[in-house]
Parts: structure tokens; sequence; C-alpha cells
């Protein structure tokens, strides 16, 4: 049974973090946080904050500009986390382009868009202060150097208007990189890489965090299953902070051990739309001063992506706005489609999880033809097959051939398909795309175009408990924990059961800038 | 906006959190558990044992069997927690019950439903356990005295065969209460109930659970917001557990701050299923030393409660075996029907709680005819007139005016059901009950019986990470934490996101036992 297959190889696989983490030192091991009289500091700072992507950065820079002395700690050799590697989409409603462009939007519909897709267990006052407070994260990240295409707003799934800015490189590092500038100018703000925070530093009385403890020459080990609890690389140094420390480490969408934990479903193996270092050791370590878990298991995961490429690829687009649309996507052992293509993405990614488990690497295959691609993403076909995630085949057969899907019931289903949708039938899953399509989705000339697919962890929206302040709540008291700010992926609630398209960037740049006012 | 008013009332309540924290003892705001050289030990165990449901119960059992010296700690008055007033239902794949009866059952099949309910995430090397040693569960249970239904096993929803045994007074008393006779019966074997246990007593180098820090004569307060945070009750003791501390606390169904982090819909006044005492402060406790929050916001809720009547109730049986069946639930703003009776448990309370969002207290009407009624509750019916949890109206226009529900619009839904139904042709919201009914469901005649319905959280299906011996891993090391165990409610990843009725008992009795043999 393939069930008890995988388990026993993970029992292998956490057998081998106990052999590694068997050479962590005391201190790494042990669960208690040291307290101001067990460590000596090192250097001493007004405010400490944890990770150089949005939300780090925005509390950076406003802690900063209010003149205080601020140290920023990244684990990596660069800067940025997942956000220099974002799309550059950031949800704003009531922004000054939409009144521009005559778009209307409330907070109402902001809350109810985010509620909608967060199936109602959101934080709401969380989206309120996103509705009263993102204009001005905006205007700070335009003040820090961001540029923003002075277009109308652009429209993204699952908003009921249009109300995304998009970077003018339409990337996270066109706000990353003029962040990092304007924190680098300002005096008494020294970012740190390969600086891996091990721990927090906590008051004598164990109420309050007077700093971290950390490694200087950390070099993040991907082959490792489990970086946090394996990694021994650097020299220790303690580091307090006068005014508290600001967690904004992220999220786990690369952490093997932790997000596998919450989803079962995904391998140790299985790679994410994520940079490598975004794991769960920041987060587990304030679970452990008495932060609260919040929605922890709800990790996004995208069906739409390929086991033939690293991270987010090119395979997304190529799907998303190409061959989901009018073409299939079969299982290889038996060559019959499993899914509706244009479903939402947990049905989806469910649905391919359900062939992962039964059949461990037998991935998918979602092929159609040219024309079901969008115009827009016409250079992105070239992309697609220069670099392998996509591939190109003329014939059915040769198809068939090359995933080792079996030919004749693979021609079956295609068969099946063109006729219903010639005959203006709905498909066995029931696509709206074929609606009053009258003509064959698959162009049997051919060629086909074919992407192997597996989900792909994207983003995780649990974390912990942050008041609307941006002050970590303490599950002892249901106050604050002294000395302790959070903003970001590493915090969960605003987000619910599902984060909508390009809030993640609104969210941390207003929660961040949040932290650096309240410190 | 009816969002903000919650949230601002909301923040009220929390404010009435802290007035109560600032009154607790310094031991029990901060974060850090104690460690050996900051207490002396009282009294001295092999096993401490905390909670007696059938997970603490089992437990303390084998442990005592053994040979240990065991204390059971239980901070409310009478001894049970939830499982005392459970339903005493023990799904067992694969038991002499259904070999005598000829019921073919398998592990893969036991698996394979668990899997389905719980939407793929469950940790399916727990499920194997439990189709190893459920057998030996129940072995252990009969043991201790439980006494079962001889009768061919019962078929519940979600199984794919008859695999539920019954307790002959079918309540989960009729296991608990032989088992607290058996382990009273062994010597050395202590229950200590009014005593609270406030923290883990660590060893010096914070890897080890040495033991635990309580409170004896603890009064639990229902009144309070949180009585974890804010009941001072008692008088301190220290407790060595020289093998080990088992964890068997429970889930936090009545938890009113912390299961409203999770899910925000659940309002502090709302009832639950379970017993007052079931909140998350020892939980929350073993996250700080370390152990893993897994899919912590799982929280299944009963559509089939009312808010008329406190805890489980008779309202369960008179909907789920009664009016939902040929009956209809309206929303009392409009008369109108708002979702499929008959679907799953997790739509219906989603559909009761887009209402209750939108209207406090508004809480939506279940009503039929006598028609309706399994004959096996009759018996009920008068039960749930008796205590008026159902009322009982001659003319739907009565009942309109009872509920202040538009009259108009009420008879058109229920002419409209009807016609419906006789006619053979779907209702709008599909409901396979009416399929081929070619009848009226609602007998127009009347009587009209009624209930007013709310979700009451039932099973919190997260909590710590165990492995297949019962001990928690640490977060540190992905090892177990040194004498640390735990099971039943207070562990997650057994049922994924969604747990099969009555496989709770077998949970807690297999990983009770489990955890009493491995310590």
């Amino acid at each position: 049974m393939s069930q008890e297959t995988m388990s026993r190889r993970d029992a292998l696989k956490l057998g081998m973090i106990g052999a590694g983490a068997a050479m962590l030192t005391a201190s790494q091991a042990m669960a208690a946080a040291p307290m101001e009289k067990d460590v000596k500091f090192d250097e001493e700072y007004d405010v400490i904050v944890i990770g150089t992507g949005f939300a780090g950065l925005a509390a950076a820079a406003k802690a900063a500009e209010r003149g205080y002395k601020v140290l920023i700690l990244e684990k990596m050799g660069r800067v940025g986390g997942n956000s220099v590697i974002n799309g550059g989409g950031m949800a704003v409603p009531m922004n000054k382009y939409q009144k521009k462009h005559g778009i209307e939007d409330s907070g109402e519909k902001f809350i109810a868009d985010c509620l909608k897709a967060g199936l109602g267990i959101n934080h709401v006052e969380m989206l309120e202060t996103i509705v009263k407070r993102s204009n001005d994260a905006l205007e700070f990240a335009l003040k820090c150097g961001a540029k923003f295409q002075d277009v109308k707003p652009a429209w993204f799934g699952g908003h009921s208007v249009a109300r995304t800015l998009v970077t003018e490189n339409m990337s996270g590092s066109g706000i990353i990189q003029p962040m990092v500038a304007f924190v680098e100018k300002l005096p008494g703000c020294k970012i740190m890489t390969r600086t891996k925070m091990d721990d927090f530093v906590m008051s004598n009385d164990g109420t309050s965090v007077l700093g971290v403890t950390a490694r200087i020459n950390y070099r993040f080990d991907k082959k490792l299953i489990s970086d946090d609890m394996e990694n021994t690389s650097g020299e220790k140094k303690v580091f307090r902070a006068k005014k508290g420390v600001i967690l904004a480490s992220g999220g786990f969408s690369m952490d093997k051990v932790y997000r596998k934990m919450q989803d079962p479903r995904i391998m140790e193996d299985m790679d994410a739309t994520n940079h490598d270092g975004a794991t769960a050791g920041a987060l587990l370590k304030a679970f452990q001063i008495g932060a609260l878990p919040i929605h922890i298991d709800w990790i996004q995961q995208g069906p739409w992506a390929s086991p033939d490429e690293r991270g987010f690829g090119v395979a997304p687009l190529l799907t998303q706005q190409g061959l989901f649309n009018l073409g299939i996507a079969v299982d290889v052992r038996n060559g019959k489609r499993f899914m509706n293509e244009m479903a939402d993405r947990k049905t989806r990614a469910d649905a391919e999880y359900v062939i992962l488990r039964e059949a461990p690497k037998m991935y998918p295959v979602n092929f159609g033809t040219y024309n079901t691609f969008g115009e827009q993403i016409y250079p992105q076909v070239e992309k697609g097959l220069q670099s392998g995630v996509m591939k190109k085949f003329d014939t059915l057969d040769a198809l068939a051939a090359n995933y080792k899907i079996p030919a004749d019931a693979l021609k079956a289903t295609v068969k099946k398909y063109n006729e219903d949708a010639l005959a203006g039938k709905e498909d066995e899953f029931k696509k709206q795309t074929l609606k009053n399509l009258k003509a064959a989705p698959i162009d049997m000339k051919g060629p086909f175009y074919a992407i192997r697919l597996m989900p792909k962890p994207h983003h995780t929206m649990g974390g912990l408990k942050i008041d609307t302040k941006a002050r970590v709540i303490s599950g002892n008291t249901g106050k604050p924990i002294l000395g302790l700010f959070a903003a970001g992926e590493v915090t969960g609630g605003t987000h619910g059961a599902s984060r909508l398209g390009t809030v993640a960037v609104t969210d941390c740049l207003t929660f961040g800038l949040i932290a650096g006012e309240t410190i």
C-alpha cells in the first residue's frame, strides 16, 4: 500500500533529521529562550528587525526614519526573501489610481472579497486596518522610491473591482530595491546578511523580549531536510534591542518538515514557488515564548505549477492563461481527465494530489493546441519551450509515447472532449470556458503543447496572532508580549483560509509600516 | 457595518481579559516554563496524567497496571471531561463483532474513509496505528470493565462499512466509570480533582519534562472570558514525574478566546456541545516548551444544534433524524431557505454563519411536520417539546408570528417546496431526500414543529504533534521531547480537517493505551 510506503520513507527521513539535530548546540536544542541573566550582549540597537522582505523593510524604514538605530537581520546571502521574486502587484482599496480612472471601491467591498476567499475565518479587524492604512503604506513605499505603473489598476481574480497597482518592473524588486537603498542611506540603520536569528532573549521575569541570539557568517544549506534544526554554521552573537524586536521572517512554504506536518501530501522533495529560505524556524521560536498559532495549516498551493522547473517559473502563465482554458489535463496512468481545469486553486491541487498520493511522481499532463494561448503570453510560449518546461509534439501518439500515456485512451478522451464541445454539450467536469464554444477546443491538426503539473506551496496563511498595532499577543495573558512585534507572512488571521492575489504585498507593507510606527 | 460593531465589542471583551490577567501571579504570566533549579517538588510520582477523559484514563490504567505510581490531575470537580457526555460509539476496523455478523472490513477501507473526511491532510501513520492497535484498545477497555452492546455494529455516516460499537448505556460514561473504578483499585494510583496543571517543570538544560506545577482546590469559573488566563484560585503544588507526563487535556471547543482566534465566527457567548472546561490552556503551555501546533484551526461544528438549550442537548437528534430530512430551514429575515438541509456539516454550519454574521442572534428556524421524524426518535419528540427547545404550532401563521418571520414569504416558500416535490422536480438546493418522493414533504394540515439553529463547536481536530508511540515531537529537534507524551483531542493530525463520527473514542483509547505502554 503506497501510503504505508510513504510513511516508512518519511520516518526514515525524520530519522535523518535526528542525525543532524544531534549536532546542535545545547542552546539550539533546548526549548526555553535564554534570559538576560544567561547572556552578554555583544551589540546594542534600538530596534532589531528579522527579515528583509516587504514587511521587514517597511518596518525598518519607518523605525529608522523616526530616528531609531535599527539592525536588520537576514539569514540568506541576498536580501528580499520572497518579496523580491514576487509579481509586484499590490491591492489597495480606494487608491488614487482608481479615483483617476473612475473606479468606485469601498472598504466594505474589499473586506467582503477577502472574507469570501478566506472562507469567513479572516480576522476582520486586520482587514479593517488594511482599509484604513494601505493608502498610507502605498505612499510610504512611494516615498522610499518604489515605482508603480501610472495606469488603470488591474483586476485580479476574486476582487470585485480593479484595485491592484503593479510596479513598473512587474516585480516586487521594484519595491524592495528602493527600500533597501532608503534604509541604507539612513544613519544608524544596518542590514546584516547571512545572519540567522536563533532565539529571543527574554527579561529575567520572562515577560519581555530584550533582544535576540543570532549567528553571523551563517550559510543556509538547502540540501538539509531542515536547515533550522540541522545547520550549525556561523558564530554566535547576542544583540540587544532596547525598543523591541520586529519579526518579519515570512512564511514556511519551503520548510520540508513543518509544511508536511500541516499537509502530508507535500513531500520533502517537492518544490515551492518560494525562495529556499522560507522556513518556520523563527515562527516556532515565537510560539515558544507565548505567541499564539493561528490558521497554521492553510497552505495555498498553485495547481498550475510544474515539477520541471524550479520555483514559480513560467508554467503558471502557460497553464492559467493558456492550456487550462481550452486544453485538458490527464492522468498519465489511464489517459483520462480528472478535474475541471478551470476550478478553484484548492479543488485542482486536491485533484492532482489524489493522483500523486496513489502514484508518487506520476505527474498529470496538461496539453492543448496553440489556439488556447492568450495573445499576451505569446512571448512566454517560446520561453517555455526553450526552458523545456513545455514540450511540443506533432501528434497525440508522440505526446502519449513521451509521457507513457496509453495512446488509445488518450485519443478517446480528446475525441469525446472535442465532440461534446462541438455539439454544445457540457463536458463531464462542467467547464465554463466550453459553453457555447461550438468549436473543437483541441485542434487535431496539432502541434500539441504539453506541461506536467504539480501543486506548489505558494503562501502560508497561518502564523502568529498580532493585534492591529502589530503587537504579538501572548497566550498566557491575552495581551501583547512586551518588546515583540510582527508583520507579514509570519502572522496569521488576515487572509483567513485563502489569500486573494496581490493582497500579500498590501498586508506586508501595511503592518510593516504599523510595526515601525508602534515600536 | 455589523463587522465593525462586532470587532469593537470583541476588543472590549479582550480588554476585560486584560483586567483579569493583571491579577495573575508572575509565574502564570511569564512564558518560560520553570526549571528544576527554580522549584521544590512537593510530591513524587512515576507518571503524571493530565485529564480524566478516555485518553487520560486509558494511559493511567495502563501505566498503573505496569506497576507505576500514577497521579491523575483533573481541573474540574467531576471526572470524565467530554468523554463522559459522549455518545459512547467507538469505530474499530476489523473488530470481533463485525466478524460475528459477517461484515467485511479492512485497514485500507478505514484509512480511505478517514482521509476522505479529513480532506487528505490526515497523518496516515496515525491512522495505520489505529488500524493496528484499536482492537487492543477495545480489549483493554473491556478488561477495565467497559460494556458494549453485543449486537451488529452500527453504520455511521462517512464510514464505508458498519464498524461502530456502542456502549450498553449509549454513553461514554459506560467506559469512563469502569475505568475510574479500575484505576482507583490499583495501588499507588490517585485521581485529584479540582487540580489544575499550570505549567511543565523542565530539566535545567531545558530539554526534558520532569513534572508539573499545579494548583489544588482550584475552582473552574465558567463566567470568565478565559478561565486559563484569569482564574487565580487554588494553592500551588509542584509534582515530580520520574517517568514523564502524559498530556490528555482534551480539545478547546469551550475556549472563548482561542477558538474565536481560529474561527472568528464563534462568538464568546456561543455554547458548544462540550463541557465547560474544554479550554486550550495546557495545549498552549505545551507549545511553549516546543510542541508543534498541527491543524489547529479545524474546528468541527454541529449545524444541527440549537441556541435554546445548553451543550449537545436533544436538538441534534430532532433535526438530524427528523426536521432536516423532509422539513426546511429558513432565514427568519425573509422566510426563505438558505441551504440544503442535508448537506455536509461544514457546508451547513457555514450557511448558518452567513446569516449570524449579518444579523447576530437572528437564528434560522428549522421546521416540518410529524411525518419527518424517524420512528426511533418518537420519544425524543416529547422531550424536545417539554424542554422547550422545540415548539409546536397549529398553523404556519402562528409559527411565523412567533419567530417574527414574514408570514406571506414563509408560506410561499413552503408552497413551492411542496409543489416541486409533488411534481418530482428538484428543489432549489438539490436535496436528495426529496427525490422520487412524489408527496408533499410538509403536511399542510400541521401541526408544525420548529427548532432554532446555531452551529456549536463540537471537536477541535488540531493540537500538538505526537509520533506513533504517543511521544510529543519537538520543533527544535524533530525528535521526542523527553518525558512528554500526549493522546486524544489535545493532539492533532489523526483526523485531518474533519473527524469521522465515533473515531474520537477510538483515537483517545488507542493512543492513551500506547502512551501508558511507552512511558
